[in-house]
């Protein structure tokens, strides 16, 4: 008679979603930089759960800390703040996929060149990054960890450039992807968002400090006020003397990421001129239009789903209630199933509320649908509860494409909406209906008349294929360039 | 220029709240008896959040395993839950007062005695502990922990009752106080209620085996079925021979804790025949009708004041909006106030949704308040974020008395409602208008005609001060007790 | 093609040796009595390496720490010493057999009375601390560890003794065995050595300071002066008053340990009135009398075997020289044979020195053979380093019999010498001539004439098999009494 | 009243001693090459103790571990072994100043090129490392460690040699100063002796297998052959073809380092064809006759001093006694003095042996003294235990100068000799007379007529302040250049 752990397998934090890499945050001009960044991180903690670090400067030295887990369990020994001097500081939230989590990559990455400390973060993905990882290593290059920064780091040290700026400059202009990032030198701090402006990049304010951060969230929660949107292609040199504007590269169009909207964003951020909360609840009432049933209730699957659903039940005049509980104490240790205990690992998250579901027809809101493999949990969950209809609504376009611009996607082949219709989804899920929002429907939700699709507003690429950037690396080749070279851990 | 650590101080994780000090749990008849019982532990996470233990007992030993920290993380190793077979089990969460979270502490607490050997896991609070522990003391009994529950067991160790049961009815009647028992023997499962039942106890079964849980999202995590609550004053025997009732005690009456519809019990929980979700709802609509207010959004302090605000906006008219997100990364460890990073304390918590907020008249819903200190900073959060109006509506009576039945309160004279009157408590808060449920609209709320004042229907002191059992302890002295006698860790 | 851990199996750090069990020291009237005692403890670390636990006193409070591993590991932190403050203290050092080294059997152990706080820690072991344990267990006493210590702790708790003093000696007047101990109240520092003062115990003064310890090198290392050894059945009180001594037990003979001058007094103590070093060179020397033998080298086997080897060498006219050098870096995890790695067990710890054993006729000296298993390995080591003879000399008689005085044996069935004669042992271990120390010439190198075989000077049961103090546990009953009752832990 | 604590302050293990820093094995061939390896290491862990590892290769991969502390602690668990797999293996034991043991800075370093996996591990000191890395640097190479090995790694991989022989071989070219060093490819296990030979490395065998080692006594506890010493300035590349010798460097002396035989290597190893201990007897002898002095009793300042001491003893005729008795318990942490309890830092590891030394006239013999601060301490110790009188004799000539070749020495200004004649050191130290031994009659206990002061036989510059090979980065510049580049941990 074997016991079995009910907490032993890993699983995301997130459940089936897809996942936001990485938050930056920098600040310059304030004391206690490091203590600043660790909020500003903490308030971007959605965007990365697995690793932190921040990279302090006071004027003489640099200083880092990086550690696993989340950010205020990294950053909660005092001696650990005291080793942070500074008046600026840039720092890094990270999410990676499994195996890869090793300290050595993560970032801030810090490399002390001739001319100088400089730290960098980036919140992304390069898509030619392996073959420029390639030509370094033929030249000699020894590369320590498994991350596009450090090619970025390669190819500074090895410009010709005469100033730093000079150097990054160019080592951006021979990268091609997604990325926004912070830098920190000895005399500045910088801040970088690619041509397309894909990943967000914010710049704000608290009394003469500069900051820059991936929403404004982190703005918040330090009292610091939001001043603008940094530009696609923009790079800002920020210090003493104020802030600086370069443009180097060639003019792109602005190609900002849609499902930032959709769910990676904090619902209490403003992104690009829009509150996140007002478009998904604007997503949720253009769903109620789009797919009206009738029903009895709106029920949110927690928490993504909630301003959505507030919007479709007040668009659709449905009451809304909390069908479904979440557990707030889940950890990032989890439950097994076994035969005999099955389908706890989903109701160790989520409890169906049965007075509110029993005998009722139950719409549920969802923000998207990838796997689909805990969907179909809650729907069975929430009919073994009592309910007569289960119907889906979902706030997003069908997921059909992978992303390669920083955010952690399944393959294609595992994507529910890339193996089915719409139709056949729902059977899969076991709900009586299921509907998603066009693709319209969500230009329309975004304040637009339509998609245009000669020279589309957003990066919309999971919904419709269409991908703005070049995806060198993928098209050339299969093999897993992941451990080209470590001084360390060779197998560890 | 000193760099300070913005998560060093530790601090509730449930802010300022009253707090619930105690889960219990116990199966009998079940494969991986533990591993339910972890999984029940974890679904009442809520009621007890600083440490965790399990006894198992699989026919020939008895097995323990206790930890400091949240269930999912205790019991989430392979070795520990293989070291803990058997087909019955008993589990406890405890929530202590800071300083005495020591694991010698951590229930269940196990004996072995000449007849066998004894696991006992309590939730509740004795109020006689003290007066009996320096009576054992003096007759030569080594005390090894501070809890009320090691007094139980040299009740029990001393006492001349034949057979175990005659023991635990021995020495239950010398105690006083609120509690819910599960016990462990070589026989059976054993829960009592005590004669008032002032802490829930339920009755549940899947297939064959027979479970007790302080409540029914226990079951729900497990797929077992609810069954009936324990009654007050109950001893119930559960084996193989099925469930057989004892009343050894004079009747009583029912004081049930009413403080568990409005804050302690899970939503999705089924107490005493009224749904926690429905309960709390109803005492927001109350609420709405006792103190209205013209505004335009209704706005709950997440994610405690949520039900009830539901019920306020359904029953004002008025619309509900998430104007306040709540951060779910907040971890045990804390952040520090300075001068120059001030009040992000609640900051790191929730954060104002400006867009929901400003420009507006705001009504915010909370559950209670205790201190207060809360609620200003919310309050000023809010009114920073741009509200005209902010109007504080509270879904309980004013706190005015502490809880002496296993139920953490500050004392007396930390409560905000103890020291001014509800125009006063405005005022501190900082709000344009403050009302709580009046206590007979909180009766109202629990589907009865109003509060019987000659004989209560709850155990609702901490409003009243109508204490319903005796308070031995804390009317003959008043020196620090805690302590009496230990063998190992004298003053670590 | 498996890799194995050549560190894996952990072993006695003192190979194939009988184990003393215990150290113990107290100190009364200093500064820093803690970190004295940390010294104290540190100098008789070889009486004890698993385990060891302080208890201070202030004045006010009691505090304790204690820890597995060794006494420089355990007190090194400041923050450890800090939380020991006071002017008297006690501490232990403990050695146990394996898995029963539970953080709760560590010593001294604590209780609080009626009466204040008593900490005991003892040298030795109760031959009826079971029955008495059974009785105390019907009494409704509730026992948290293993410890004969605990034992005490209770017939203290019961006794109606009308001062701490009192109710000491009368639950000493219950035990049987052979025990040094040392315990500390609010009041006093108390020693006590048992009637037959098998074990040591004695008293040393630092300025005002009373010092009690278990042999003089730790009055060595904090500067002190050795006063005199306490008496066999004396119970010495010290504090501001001075030392005062009670005498409460019948008269008894004196019976020493005789294998503390073998093996387990470190060689720079003075116990009883004899320089350990110089008694074993004259053991040495006694031996190479008895039994010489023709060879070119005399080679200790270290470190036991050097003084004896002096002796031997000195008296024999041979060269004496280190033809096994020791590996000071042995670690407390160990190699694991497999067939290709053979040896490396006893190679890990000791090699060859070849240039001094080549073509040599060897003597080697031991101190003793217990299980003989090092020996044999030790032996073919120097035949393979082309020894030409090996002849072994043990500078004490054959160990036939089991101690249960405090000293860890194996079971007499697994003792050499149980189960052959000389020249049998000599064949198991290779050697081509083996003698041992005769018992009368162990005395004569103690300084008296031979052994009084009506009135033995010394306790020498292991060699005899004529124990001096009644076996009343072992006599009556065989089974295994380990886990009598624990409130913690029952099964880990 | 503050508790100090006596084992807060670190220090050496090894007290006032010269270290070398570093030790190599290397095996090819046999099963099991990792835990080979972890013994080989263990056997040679007095020439390293702060931190270990390996780096194995089973035909297919590269793995690795590195910890800090003792090899029997890093290399203990099970599952560090099994990630170990192979038939070839390298490994590094290191000691480092403080401050500097970050685990990227633990040997062997692995880097995966162009041209496959390459790791190195290496014993000694390049004398221009510091401006290798600096031409490095400017090219655009980052480092990752602080060690000279990372140096030769990054000239390896800018190298535009067609084979890793050649790039090794452009490499080792370019580099100045004392290696041995151990290399491993998916082909072959690679030995290389710097042309002066300055640091040891010997050949051997066990059955198929090649191995190479610092000292021979890595070849005992794996029961393997010596076959030879790899020749100054040999190249032996080692593999199933057998070993191939090559010798790209052009013809330099041979310098062993004689300090070597004095303190450095174990007493058991036979070095460049001389038994240690012989030679430090024969050392021992000749001190005797240099300096006799009438006294009644030899003792060793243990544990190195002990050869000197029994060649002293037996050519003086007077007695070897153990007058000093070692702890064997002295761990990684220390004794801290207060004004309380002083001295008690030598007295933790060593305390006299009062019956063998009062009344008596004693000669302390020890292997050298670097800045004297012991020996005062013994001295003072054993005159506090009745000595007469107190005459040093040291087993090697003064120690004047610095080493830059791979062993750890104060500055100069610390070291005694530089700074008292003979007979100020006496003065300081406390003793009635003190000698050392001539470097003649050093080279005399070597077999050799006497140093050839035109062409000296060994490296004795720490006595004569005679470098034999250049020391470029110590005569250009004074800066520190420790840090120069970083990609993590840039200040932790």
């Amino acid at each position: 008679m074997m016991t079995t752990n009910p907490f032993e397998q890993p699983e995301s934090e997130d459940g089936d979603h897809l996942r936001e890499e990485c938050a930056i945050f920098g600040i310059y001009g304030t004391h206690d930089a490091a203590a600043h960044t660790a909020l500003g991180l903490h308030a971007l903690q959605h965007r990365g759960q697995e690793a932190s670090g921040i990279v302090a400067y006071d004027g003489r030295r640099f200083s880092a800390f990086r550690g696993l887990g989340h950010v205020s369990e990294i950053f909660s020994s005092p001696s650990t703040m005291a080793g942070l001097a500074g008046y600026a500081a840039i720092g890094h939230n990270r999410y990676a996929t499994t195996g890869e989590t090793l300290l050595r990559n993560v970032q801030p990455l810090f490399a002390d060149f001739e001319f100088g400390g400089l730290a960098i973060g980036h919140n992304g993905n390069l898509t030619n990054a392996l073959k420029l990882r390639r030509q370094l290593v033929k030249r000699g290059c020894l590369f320590q960890s498994t991350t596009d920064t450090e090619t970025i780091i390669h190819l500074i040290a090895t410009s010709q450039g005469a100033s730093v700026l000079d150097r990054l400059i160019d080592a951006l202009r021979q990268v091609e992807g997604a990325y926004s990032l912070v830098a920190l030198t000895d005399r500045a701090l910088i801040g970088v968002r690619d041509p397309n402006g894909v990943r967000p990049l914010v710049l704000g304010k608290l009394g003469e400090a500069h900051i820059l951060a991936s929403e404004t969230c982190a703005f918040d929660i330090i009292g610091a006020e939001f001043v603008r949107d940094i530009e696609p292609g923009e790079i800002v040199v920020l210090n003493e003397d104020g802030v600086t504007s370069h443009r180097p590269f060639p003019a792109s169009r602005k190609r900002f990421c849609v499902f930032e909207y959709i769910y990676f964003a904090r619902p209490d951020s403003n992104v690009e001129g829009h509150s996140v909360y007002e478009a998904r609840k604007k997503i949720g009432m253009e769903l109620a239009r789009e797919s009206h049933v009738d029903a009895d209730v709106i029920v949110p699957v927690p928490d993504s789903g909630v301003p959505a659903a507030i919007g479709y039940a007040a668009e659709s005049g449905l009451p809304f209630e909390l069908g479904i509980i979440r557990n707030h104490y889940v950890g990032r240790t989890f439950i097994q199933p076994t035969d005999q205990i099955r389908h706890y690992d989903v109701k160790r998250k989520h409890n169906a509320n049965r007075m509110q579901i029993e005998g009722k027809r139950v719409v549920l809101v969802d923000d998207s649908i990838v796997r689909g493999t805990t969907s179909k949990k809650i729907v069975e969950m929430v009919r073994n509860a009592g309910a007569t209809e289960v119907h889906m609504r979902i706030a997003s376009p069908p997921t059909t494409n992978a992303c390669f611009y920083g955010v952690d996607t399944p393959q294609k082949e595992k994507l529910l909406a890339h193996n089915y219709d719409v139709e056949g989804m729902a059977k899969v899920i076991g709900v009586d209906s299921l509907a998603f929002i066009s693709i319209d429907g969500l230009y329309r939700a975004m304040d637009l008349p339509a998609r245009d699709n000669d020279a589309p507003q957003f990066c919309d690429a999971c919904f419709t294929g269409e991908y703005p950037i070049g995806l060198t690396d993928f098209e050339t080749d299969g093999d897993n360039p992941a451990q080209l070279s470590l001084l360390t851990e060779p197998a560890a």
